[in-house]
């Protein structure tokens, strides 16, 4: 019903418009039930999805940081998308909400079709394998603004969760137990548990058929985990760490106190340590240590929810417990 | 409950707690009854409004365009956050959804926090007129990728609507009449229509209070206009002109006939279109030519419309009418 899709802003309009025909089928191939009208109109059209008594919106938006300056350096642009993807849906998934869609914006100095086409491509990859649609997006072309063929990525992920199975933290307790999955090491700070589980874990390739159509391995495994046990908060370890990124969940006068030798942290990080005579605290608020996602359960849930993530291929550590005290993480020998 | 908000990626942490500091509560203070959670935490959450049968949700992203050069050569950072809410704002009040909520992304060279609040403090004035909640967002540094004192800005801006009353073009019918509601000239190409009526109509200051608790100016006209006549179709004329943006609310089979004699072209168009030898159809697809805002209504309603459009205070222009063909603009004398 549309003609165009993608907005365009300060675009060259030819090929602005080249790039809108390439992206279109790569976008409308991760449409969902729910999705009205995606790219294209001024705005995109979704419906909430059936069944919810009282549904709640989960939204987050990313960017990619210093990966792009990897993708440039490498000269590779199929797999930024992904990864944009999978920081924003990773965000929703520790919340226990369905990812529902996903926009995207492209900053570039100069706008090159087959480039945003790779880029887009990626981003319609990283869609499909975590269920969710492609919905819009907007290329800006800021003359000047990037170096040649380089670009800027950001992206906005909305999910939906009922309100009484929302996961905020607020049920965390003094006594519970904080599992720790692994992440694949230094190059997965920042990367995300859809990424991880779908490649490293399952082996497979960005274009294989995802198990359970349209539903990522990464949502069904949460499922599983949420349905089996009470998960009292989650958090996804990227930027800032286990420092950073724990106490984000934890309600007022509670802390994680982590035992440091819970877990192997991997070599790498310990050559990173000694090259950079980096101090141990800012080793762990800027790096994963090896800790990619972590649980937080109640005591008499440890157990199963331990069992339950390693049945599923994870490397799970009972990293420590929640004790009274500000809100923080304390590391422990 | 939670101690950081903004998401920080490859940012200068203390700077960016710093920033995070100034932006909470000017965030905060844009909240409405429905968020659960805002800036803050890995995701924001809203609730689904009460009151909805069958609730879709209307998305859209924008960026601010060239608008951010002008306020880089003013050295005025106070504003654009307003251009950027009220773009994305504009393109959800077309299809005659209620504005819910809005996440923004800054990425600066280096993160400077006076300037993230300056700016930050225009998309909160922004999402206050527009009666959205400012709910999350991203900072991104990328150093070297703007050159000092320079940034980029992306919004993302959620409405609801109930799904009957989604105005999105399908109800287009040959005869269907056009009416033009007038922009108040050049600079407000890609201006909005919140921000006009708000400010050239009303003459409200960015921090008058709003008539209506909440709800925007734009919005209330709207909603008197959408329960006055049925309304088929609507389009805001940013980037691409009357030429490129109508076409987006039509059905195939359905073509616009405006008559250039229905309305006056206000006379720095004339002085752009000498000074740079620009012909029609390109002035026509690159300008709004003083046409800011489109609504097709059926024949019967025409009337009615353009008088209560008037009452508030628009000059309104019967631009023409919709015929049959291919899906487009059609200029005739």
């Amino acid at each position: 019903m549309k003609p165009l899709t993608y907005r365009e802003s300060g675009v060259d309009i030819d090929a602005g418009e080249d790039a809108v025909r390439r992206i279109t089928p790569l976008a409308r191939a991760t449409n969902r039930a729910e999705v009205l009208a995606g790219v294209g109109g001024f705005a995109s059209f979704v419906r909430v999805p059936a069944g919810y008594r009282e549904p709640v919106l989960v939204s987050s938006t990313d960017g990619v940081g210093t990966k792009l300056k990897v993708a440039f350096l490498a000269g590779r642009h199929d797999t930024v998308g992904i990864d944009l993807v999978a920081m924003g849906v990773n965000d929703i998934l520790v919340h226990g909400a369905e990812p529902l869609y996903f926009l995207d914006y492209i900053a570039v100095g100069r706008l090159d079709p087959a480039q945003i086409e790779t880029v887009v491509g990626g981003i319609a990859a990283g869609c499909r394998q975590a269920g969710c649609a492609l919905v819009g997006g907007e290329m800006a072309e800021h003359a000047g603004g990037h170096a040649p063929g380089e670009y800027d990525l950001a992206g906005f992920a909305v999910g939906v969760v009922e309100r009484a199975r929302l996961i905020d933290g607020a049920a965390v307790r003094v006594g519970d137990q904080v599992l720790g999955l692994a992440s694949s090491g230094l190059h997965s700070n920042g990367f995300t548990l859809v990424r991880r589980i779908v490649f490293d874990v399952m082996g497979l390739g960005v274009f294989d058929p995802l198990p359970g159509m349209g539903r990522s391995v990464a949502e069904t495994l949460l499922e599983k985990l949420l349905e089996s046990v009470e998960v009292r908060a989650m958090a996804h370890v990227t930027g800032g760490g286990l420092t950073g990124n724990v106490p984000r969940v934890l309600p007022a006068g509670c802390r994680v106190r982590i035992s440091r030798s819970s877990w192997s942290v991997p070599p790498v990080f310990e050559v990173l340590r000694k090259a950079g005579h980096v101090d141990d605290a800012e080793m762990f608020r800027t790096f994963n240590m090896g800790i990619g996602y972590v649980v937080i359960v109640p005591p008499a849930a440890a157990e199963t929810a331990s069992r339950l993530l390693r049945d599923s291929g994870e490397r799970v550590a009972r990293l420590g417990e929640v004790v009274a005290g500000d809100r923080g993480v304390e590391l422990v020998a």
